[in-house]
């Protein structure tokens, strides 16, 4: 089976938690608009196929299959690529973790974009400071103090075995870090194990030669970890 | 099975979304913080109990299962109380369609709170207006145009037979017209399957029985759906 992700080209986005479990799995697939393009996404937006509309990108073609969503992606993936537990107890833990990883990923394009997606972040930039600030100093501890219990209770892993979600957790760490160096640094010593899987998930051979390549798009300010200094805890 | 269901007792909320297809089936089912005070919710994220830890409510006691976030939970009771469809393709599509509602209510949650949960409505009232603007003028036409064209080729349904979504959709529409019954009056033109559906979603027995009783939680301005009016469209 050779996979069709499409997801715009440029950013890595939400797009990139699918992208880790593709390339984790050692899967054949194809990076539709980065070979021909984001007009390869506008078509299905604007439904000129039958079947399944998806809302936005990222969504997957799996031979007949269009799947949008991407924890809806995953859950799919996590079940053919063996990136999820069997259980049907523990598969709908992954899939809730998964849904939680979402809205913290929501909260955290909010924080530069809390008034509208279609404007510049220097258009709302007064109330990304206020939000941003919410988002460090009580969100952030919050989501991340759960992810840390969830490990703790699976022994170093989401679901007591490598995942998806544990992927989607690196990815995390790794966006919070590009954007919030400083916020990341303070709550560094309540989070061992959540650093400690960044840490091993980089380390999985194929993780890491994906990382090394250039079908990693580097984080920029275009995506939804955004490195703005005056968003980040004082210096 | 007796189900337990754990969500604020005060306000619909997203835990209206899980109610609405337990009532629709018929299931038997506690609404515990109903019974037992919020209390026994807290006890639940404070993790005093073995295994899942929900990061938030609703979460749903299934026997030994227990099941956190909107989406997870309706795509599990969906299978159980024959409220989604049998093949994969359609499961999967069920599925994509909740999260994309996910994704509104939280924009809607956002309108009126686009800086902290944590602050009062008045604390952040000069961002709100600001951001309710956007949403009514941009999102909302997006999301509910996209589930519209969802109806139309689901033949009235968003998935070509009743099913967890539809109770979903209707919840939505409900709730978007009482926060904003300026807005939706004049998307109304633009809409008409989408109100089709909900009228016919009202008019389902067990729904109606619902809806009249003591069990439905009135909107109010603490939950999501609110209704400032200096939100809504002017006058």
């Amino acid at each position: 089976m050779r996979y069709e992700l499409y997801y715009w080209s440029g950013i890595q986005g939400r797009g990139e938690f699918v992208r880790l479990a593709l390339e984790d799995a050692g899967a054949d697939y194809v990076d539709v608009a980065r070979e021909e393009g984001d007009d390869a996404i506008l078509r299905y937006l604007d439904g000129v196929h039958e079947g399944p509309l998806p809302f936005a990108p990222p969504f997957l073609k799996a031979g007949r299959l269009l799947i949008a969503q991407t924890a809806n992606i995953l859950e799919y993936l996590g079940c053919k690529l063996s990136l999820a537990p069997e259980s049907e107890s523990a598969r709908l833990y992954a899939n809730q973790l998964q849904l939680t990883i979402a809205d913290l990923v929501a909260e955290v394009h909010d924080s530069h974009h809390p008034i509208a997606s279609s404007l510049y972040y220097e258009d709302q930039r007064e109330e990304a400071l206020r939000r941003a600030g919410d988002l460090r100093t009580q969100r952030l501890p919050k989501f991340l103090d759960h992810f840390e219990q969830v490990l703790e209770r699976g022994g170093g892993h989401a679901l007591r075995r490598h995942s998806y979600v544990d992927l989607s957790l690196f990815q995390l760490v790794s966006g919070l870090s590009y954007a919030f160096p400083r916020a990341m640094q303070r709550l560094h010593p309540d989070l061992p194990l959540l650093h400690a899987l960044h840490a091993s998930v980089a380390k999985r051979p194929r993780i890491a030669a994906y990382l090394a390549s250039s079908r990693r798009v580097p984080f920029n300010e275009s995506g939804i970890f955004r490195h703005y200094p005056e968003l980040d805890d004082p210096a």
